[in-house]
């Protein structure tokens, strides 16, 4: 009986491999935590949801701002599908936790948003560094700022975004750092993804992007950056975050952060050569 | 009379944008000067002519070090042609100016080498940073360096390439200074020409590779570096000429500096996609 209990207790095992498997689990409640390290090799996307007359202001944004803002789905409105990420995937339930949001104030975590969908949403699915970061692993470079439990730094630079109606930011940056060849390589590599936050926007000085001090950064994790390394700056996925905030929409829904969408696609198949 | 005497004083006009043209011009003695700005979009190639024994070795060192000396096309032993570069290429005659060494000591430069031509020798054209460069300036990027009678500035870092028998050498680089954004950009640009140099190999602290001092480059033309850019060093097609001087070979033949090799192949045609 304890035994039976115990199991009964213990979250029903799943392929953390297989995309489908991660977003049944999501679906069914078996899966409300962070989707890091699972369904390695696939695309995972932030995901932002607007209503119709917001949504187009932000594909405008998007446009205009590819690097941080790389739209890799955008869905009709009102429509739950994304078929071109995954056939079977459903908006409503397949991410292990949202956020809602009203005139762009935070006002919930949840497991599913079955109750709050309407004919109106847009989903902007928008290609996040996991992709490429799988690629800078698979090249062999450095990576200690995903060790453990740390987070890459992230930092609100200088630069404006070219803004569309009522979405405004600065542009927000990741930072990771290498040695000079590693660097290079790095440039190379993520050169590759155009539709990830493409190559860094900025490398070396920070304060020549606006960046006063790399020891504070947005998040609370400062980089341990070495004599003999640089800084490389990638535009950064909480830059739409900011300006969905700017813009204030009545209603806006988007994961709770870590809590991604688990595509089908392949991070070789976002791609180029 | 004195009209007729100038006008045949003056050398006989040819085509400078024609790559055969400027081989013909070579070829008649009509062309002693450097090959800068001819034929804009082909290849210009250094030149490195070694008896075959020697050969053999400087393929090897080559091959272990592709960044300073790409190969583009190498000879059959005593064949003057090279039917990749250009169908009509002699290379006893097409260079404007050959250099002579024996025992790895400068002999002399002469207008054509059709009477030191030997059954044994072997014709190396090695890629040019030339190439990368008109493809940079096409990019837009800013190249104070090229402007007026300057030079890029070159030095030998600490860096040791593998060594291939008799041969050896430091590696030596061409520094080119950019800001951050156009020297990400520059990264992109030259990855794609790996028989161009390739991709920068350091960027940034030059005292890292062993460069104590970018004010004092291997030639004398000190960099203009302003405060907000960022140094880029490239692998520099010096080292074959410092790896063949080790080496000392009984007899070897090199173009004279900047009085390359034109051929019908475009810059375009040795970069990737």
């Amino acid at each position: 009986m304890d035994m039976a209990m115990h199991g009964a207790a213990i979250p029903a095992g799943f392929d953390r491999r297989d995309p489908r498997a991660v977003r049944r689990a999501a679906r069914a409640g078996r899966l409300s935590g962070p989707t890091t390290r699972m369904a390695p090799g696939h695309v995972q996307a932030n995901i932002v949801i607007l209503p119709r007359e917001h949504a187009e202001e932000f594909l405008l944004f998007c446009q205009r701002n590819p690097r941080p803002c790389p739209p890799i789905a955008v869905s009709d409105p009102g429509c739950p599908h994304l078929p071109g990420l995954a056939a079977d995937l459903d908006m409503r339930t397949d991410l292990p936790s949202y956020r809602v949001f009203h005139d762009g104030e935070m006002v919930e975590d949840r497991a599913d948003i079955r109750d709050l969908w309407r004919g109106d949403l847009v989903t902007f699915a928008l290609g996040c560094s996991l992709s490429f970061e799988e690629a800078l692993g698979d090249a062999g470079l450095p990576q200690p700022y995903l060790e453990g439990d740390r987070v890459v730094p992230i930092y609100v630079s200088g630069l404006d975004c070219e803004p569309a109606g009522r979405f405004r930011s600065r542009l927000v940056v990741s930072m990771r750092h290498f040695r000079a060849a590693d660097a290079i390589r790095a440039i190379q590599v993520t050169s590759r993804f155009p539709n990830v936050h493409d190559a860094p926007v900025h490398i070396g000085d920070g304060r020549l992007i606006g960046i006063a001090d790399l020891a504070a950064p947005y998040h609370d994790t400062p980089p341990d950056l070495r004599d003999d390394e640089l800084p490389l700056f990638w535009a950064c996925g909480v830059t739409p975050q900011i300006a969905v905030a700017a813009a204030r929409p009545p209603f806006c829904i988007t994961h709770t952060p870590a809590h991604m969408l688990v595509t089908d696609r392949r991070n070789a198949n976002v791609a180029m050569s």
